[in-house]
């Protein structure tokens, strides 16, 4: 390991040269208009995994291309299949960025720009410790399967199909994702549970075009305003989710889970001011941080509707949408879900306006054994690179991947954050700590060898 | 009069060229990119009415410049005060015009133009009938003042400083102003009563910038979905208005006058296919025409929060904003009307988030005496023309200057429209019926006539 730990020390500071490259492609998945350079950021990976050492190659799909590489080489070592994504969130707002989202910039030993922590900067760490590990040794201790796909921002549309034709292929002992964070600075963090989610889209519609508030009002529906109430009517005075059966099926925190969560270091104070917010807010008789990775949740990401420019228009709009996404946690089911979502907005929905209802993806929520074999080799790795032991946690987030790891090739999944949930993911003014990138790298390096060392 | 009528049938092409040039220009008055455009209109106006033989100058304010023309060669005639505006309603949403807003095209009888009869072409008919006294007569039959305002669409901010500021210039017997429709195709009317208006904008403030929807979803509030919690709560199931107090000043309708509107034509099936909506929509207890003309209401203009763009996006978003209105009767106050909606969202407003509150424009609503003596002037005028009686109507809509006119000026206006309700105005595709326009444009030359008879 010491030649490893050199080469990854010696070749610092190109990995961050490299990783900058990487995320001056304006690889955004939601956006048609830059789908050319979605695909020029398959090429750098695949370039990327080439130049380490690997077979790889792209593989076509309906929409992005999927990155696959691999190296098995060593006969009788589990194989750890590892996956990333290319693609990034869409940088608006974009007037909120510092520094411009596509030009990545160093300040304050940090790396800013869309993709710096979600999720090319943390995929980049495996990518380079498997790069020092051939380079060094000219082998890996364990064999590598590596799926880095282009539309996890979008749903993954196409990689359950990827996955389900290609089982044999794929087949692994374990996987490994980074696309979570440490706990906090210094407290890295092992997550074994991730939460659901369904996202949908709903538009309600009424007249044929704008009218004339005045000649018209009061006597037709007014759409953002019956839009506005079936938003307004999914959330009680109690910050409890008032979709009929959401909370059916949903498992009640243990005892044990709710004592490890309070004990984690938790500074509202710090928190509310790190957001910018001026009280916390959820569903009554939990704490924050059992609202954020154990319950359910019904948000509005986006709404637009009528005149959207300066100044007064006294019309009535012909339409208003807004796009919704539930948080799911384990044992609820997505469609069941999405099903109720729409039987009850359809039935708050007055005959005065029409109501269209699309759905996106949808996944799961889960909680993986936390105490296996893989999740020790990987708790000794974060020591050894961080100096200190992990943290067992859940995340709010949603990994989809996960699930169809369980669900299609039947393997658990390491998710091992290096960065911090601070770090701006979805936000303007992204950024990716440089010390937990090359930590994060150092982890994954020593990785492959605590994981080889599993029977 | 002969005369006169021949010179309007001979002319009659011309006034439609010259209006078409009148509807080129882009006088959008809430949109500060177009600020040329409008000055650019009120050249036009400007020289339309020297070319007409009056006295006229371009009035500055603060804003947009307001058109002042005279003319006042009839001693011992009425003065009349007449009003119209140059700017008009922006013209999005763009892409459902069928021909360009700014490109006039005549089409199935109609010339299609934003601002064809809202009210670039309304105000046209008074313009070319003084033109035609002037040209043939040499004269008019009675005093004429017209105010020709560029803001009339934002809010008519610098208006009323312009009548307080000329009160003794401007004073007039009675005050015409076509900026309203009437009742039906052959239907002409007169309206002596409109709603007021009361305009905000609301935007709840949440965290300091957008955040991922899955790491911090539940455990903050989110504005977008407290902003349509804030809508939902202002109509109860009845389609009542919920802000405390809001119908306390309301005068109820009279018998006589619901029987007379209960009288009107009104066929509810082709209102709604006109309009595209499955249903009517209203307060209860009251009719269609009730609930447009002499009920309060509260509609959102506009609505905007979050991801705007295709596909998904899951964040919490950082804030969200409401354009909102309320059509006020005659009787309620406006500034209470605003403070009580203030106070009402504050305080149904969670400590998670904060709410900023901007009013703009308000005037109330009012009628006027549908038997004073102009007001049979003009119903003679408009019979000539139309070749039937105008009924007696109210309005949706509100025209600020006619409450200016009665409080600063203390003189009552004849609103007295040449268009129809289904011409779009404030929406794609507004237009004005040609046949409308020469008929409006005749019985404005009339209307001079038997106005010199009132005593």
């Amino acid at each position: 390991m010491k030649n490893i730990d050199q080469y990854l020390t010696a070749n610092a500071d190109r990995f961050v040269d490299e990783l900058k490259a990487f995320l001056r492609i304006r690889s955004v998945s939601a956006d048609s208009q830059f789908k050319d350079e979605v695909r020029k950021a398959a090429r750098f990976v695949l370039d990327q995994l080439k130049g380490a050492g690997l077979t790889a190659e792209l593989v076509e799909t309906e929409g992005h291309p999927i990155v696959y590489g691999e190296w098995l080489g060593a006969p009788g070592a589990p194989t750890v299949l590892i996956y990333g994504h290319y693609d990034v969130q869409p940088p608006d707002p974009l007037d909120q960025w510092i520094t411009p989202a596509f030009e990545p910039t160093i300040r304050d030993g940090c790396i800013f720009a869309r993709g710096a922590t979600d999720d090319k900067g943390q995929v980049f760490t495996h990518v380079k410790s498997i790069e020092a590990w051939m380079k060094t040794a000219g082998r890996l201790p364990v064999n590598v399967k590596l799926v880095i796909e282009g539309e996890e921002e979008v749903g993954s549309n196409n990689l359950d199909l990827f996955l389900e034709r290609n089982k044999a292929k794929l087949k692994a002992d374990v996987a490994v994702i980074s696309d979570t964070s440490q706990y906090a600075p210094d407290m890295p963090a092992i997550t074994y549970g991730l939460r659901g989610i369904v996202a949908c889209e709903i538009t309600v519609k009424g007249p044929k075009q704008d009218l004339h508030s005045g000649v018209f009002g009061g006597a037709i529906a007014n759409p953002v305003n019956m839009l506005a109430r079936l938003i307004g009517a999914l959330h009680d005075d109690r910050g409890r989710v008032t979709i009929p059966g959401f909370y059916d099926d949903v498992l009640p925190l243990t005892a044990d889970e709710r004592a490890r969560f309070a004990a984690l270091p938790f500074n509202r104070e710090a928190f509310l001011k790190e957001l910018g917010v001026p009280a916390e807010w959820g569903e009554e008789g939990f704490t924050s941080i059992e609202r954020r990775w154990a319950r359910p949740t019904c948000d509005v990401n986006g709404i637009k509707g009528g005149y959207q420019g300066e100044g007064p228009k006294t019309i009535i709009p012909a339409s208003a949408t807004a796009k919704i996404t539930c948080r799911l946690v384990p044992n609820q089911n997505p469609d069941r879900i999405v099903a109720a979502l729409e039987k009850y907005l359809r039935g708050l929905c007055p005959p005065a306006v029409r109501l269209e209802f699309n759905t996106w993806h949808n996944c799961p929520g889960f909680v993986f054994d936390a105490n296996s074999r893989f999740m020790a080799a990987a708790r000794k790795a974060i020591e050894i690179a961080f100096g200190v032991a992990p943290v067992m946690i859940r995340e709010g987030g949603s990994i989809p991947v996960a699930a169809s790891f369980r669900t299609l090739l039947g393997v658990d999944t390491l998710l091992l954050g290096w960065g911090q949930n601070t770090d701006n993911l979805h936000s303007p003014n992204e950024h990716f700590h440089l010390a937990d990138f090359h930590r994060g790298t150092r982890a994954s390096a020593h990785l492959w060898l605590e994981m080889s060392k599993v029977k």
